[in-house]
């Protein structure tokens, strides 16, 4: 099986946005064995779109449409595929319901230019898209299989994991793939390739492995391809058992789980609590905590203390300690922990202060320094850390070395 | 004269890696006034890229591709070219003595794989790379101007910036492109849509309107194509003044800037600080402050009281409050609101409190319920949303929207 990527409209052609989805849709599916034979960016101009369908399926049996599915007068791709499958617009009740939910739910009334987004070709299957209100559709034309998505990349991934991927795993029956994903944080990829360089090295000819890295994490996956899914399976473990002997500190999860959802875990467990102190993580420590769905039950709260008078006033840290060591120190992380934790009333607390950058660095304390601090009921632990020269990538990392410090407390 | 990418090479492909040439080229040509009609990604197969340059001269009279110019087996762009053109291959003397002093700056011998690397068609103007071993290669056939560049994005912008944008550009005397960005926030992109329909259809035919909608925001893109680039952006400007007139409220700003931005320079105007008190927004909202670089000028700090015991304690929420209407409830969060402003020390004070799901929701405070408070030196103002059911999307747009909620009162 092989599949080709057509994008639609205009942002990417102009440079506006770079495509993202793209890449993303790729290493999906390539991980069911699904290789794609080309990308293609193309306008929301019909004759280019028919073109490019035209042309795509002679190289490929799986064509993966994305964007011009809103409600505006630039997005045509739904009248263009009607026609090209000689079909006609008809009204999908199940979309037309999702539609009228979104808008009855936010209190909004809905108009004639939303109704028309539960127009479906009538020969197409629809997926439904509960993430927004343009429905996939799925068409099947002479051997090939034509899909067409939203190119929100929310709605799109929404869409690909729920019902895409599904649906062609299925058909690809021949040949079995087993995927693991181990979730890694605190050894740069680097560092993480050459102690790993043996093992993969010694890796049999049908197991692949890959990094993706993020900010702050990378994720590994061992890919095992042949006929026999128990077997592969038992490969596959057995290989991340050898794995886990090599970096045992830092494989925090395995599949899709953020770190968050690690440290809830632990926390519950231990049926405690946690808070946080943030200065230059400026929120983004709480905000990934409370991705979590119920992590009311081990979080209770944060302080931003991004003005000293806030470290002072609401934390409790001491003004000689600022005035002494400065704000960006062990003692003062240290101080904003331990007052987080009285403060907010909880058994653990996590505090950072840094510079994120771009400006504010010195020779003694340069852009990318942060000072991470964790207090336990037994002790508190600080460690400084030098990250890069972008504000982002600082603040993204430095919040979740913060949460590994946190689980490696909450695991001893 | 309009442009067609080419990207030659598997990393693309298999999602490895995710593809901001396009993007950047798209930009740079954009702004000479060559617009983009095609970007296509393929492997480096050499059936597929004749196949692509067959195509794309067909639509565009400039094709430029990327990729597949290194020094091993599986960089096969420039023999295909050769053969395509019906060339031959000579050996280029600039480019060896490129190729050379670079090997002796870093006191490496020169391979023959090396000087390999300085054998151009003879059909071709080389272009020379003073960033890399690889040459550019210009060629004219039939009135179309094909270009080959290295992958690596260093070198591509090298040859992009020194020599084949000045070249096009000599080349595109007329034809000019302005492009202008209004970025909106608070009307739905349908709502919008049918709010600006008739200014959309009373566009002239030269001037393009784009949707860019992300959670919470939509950009609106204006396009306008001609040969004055003056009387250009004098017709954007006035449509721009037109579109100003029918959604006041909603736009605020122009080109790449972000709420957090525009608040920013609101609360210096006014000598001004912000706080936060957020519940279920968990801090995001103080993220995307604290994103901006200089922040620390206008925000002071926030609290996440996630718990009602953090809303009493740290707040100062009226515990009678929380029994008799619930934490998201109008009374709580005004009080959040003014307690933030009073316990951090600002002029201002934003708060939240909703159920950000998927679970947690009643018949009377379903998911997706946000009450959204700003205290102000003068007023307090609280008002309720209803998103949709996406845990991760509600955080986003409850914060989003709280901070419209500030700049609106900023602008009073």
């Amino acid at each position: 099986m092989n599949a080709e990527i057509i994008t639609i409209g205009d942002e990417i052609l102009i440079g506006q946005i770079v495509d993202t989805n793209s890449a993303w849709m790729a290493t999906e599916l390539n991980a069911i064995g699904v290789k794609i034979a080309q990308i293609t960016s193309i306008s929301d101009n019909p004759e280019q779109l028919v073109e490019a369908l035209d042309n795509a399926r002679k190289r490929a049996n799986i064509v993966l449409m994305t964007g011009g599915l809103g409600p505006t007068k630039d997005d045509r791709t739904k009248k263009v595929l009607t026609s090209y499958f000689h079909s006609q617009l008809v009204q999908n009740a199940e979309t037309l319901q999702i539609v009228t939910d979104i808008f009855q739910k936010r209190g909004l009334e809905v108009t004639p230019l939303n109704i028309d987004q539960a127009l479906v070709p009538e020969c197409c299957t629809v997926l439904p898209n509960r993430a927004g209100t343009a429905p996939g559709m799925w068409f099947e034309d002479e051997g090939v299989i034509f899909v067409s998505m939203p190119g929100v990349p929310y709605e799109m991934k929404h869409l690909m994991t729920g019902q895409v991927l599904p649906r062609l795993r299925a058909l690809n029956s021949a040949g079995r793939i087993v995927h693991r994903t181990i979730q890694t944080i605190g050894i740069p990829e680097s560092f993480l390739a050459k102690e790993l360089e043996s093992w993969e090295d010694a890796l049999p000819e049908h197991i692949h492995l890959a990094y993706l890295p993020s900010p702050g994490l990378i994720r590994l996956r061992l890919s095992a391809f042949g006929e026999d899914e128990k077997q592969l399976e038992a490969e596959v473990n057995s290989q991340i058992e050898k794995l886990n002997r090599i970096i045992p500190d830092a494989i925090y999860g395995y599949g899709e789980i953020s770190i968050s959802e690690v440290i809830g875990e632990l926390l519950k467990d231990k049926k405690s609590m946690v808070s946080t102190a943030e200065s230059c993580t400026g929120g983004m420590i709480a905000h990934q905590i409370t991705l979590i769905p119920g992590s009311s039950e081990w979080f209770k709260g944060s302080v931003v203390a991004y003005s000293n008078e806030v470290k002072q006033k609401v934390l409790g840290v001491d003004e000689q300690m600022l005035i002494r060591h400065g704000a960006v120190s062990e003692e003062v992380v240290r101080q904003m922990a331990e007052g987080v934790r009285k403060v907010i009333g909880t058994e653990y607390g996590v505090a950072t202060s840094g510079v994120a950058g771009p400006s504010g660095g010195t020779p003694e304390k340069p852009v990318g320094l942060v000072w991470i601090a964790v207090a336990g009921p037994e002790k508190t632990i600080a460690e400084a850390f030098r990250f890069s020269s972008d504000r982002e990538r600082n603040i993204t990392r430095a919040a979740l070395t913060a949460l590994d410090k946190l689980r490696l407390m909450l695991k001893e």
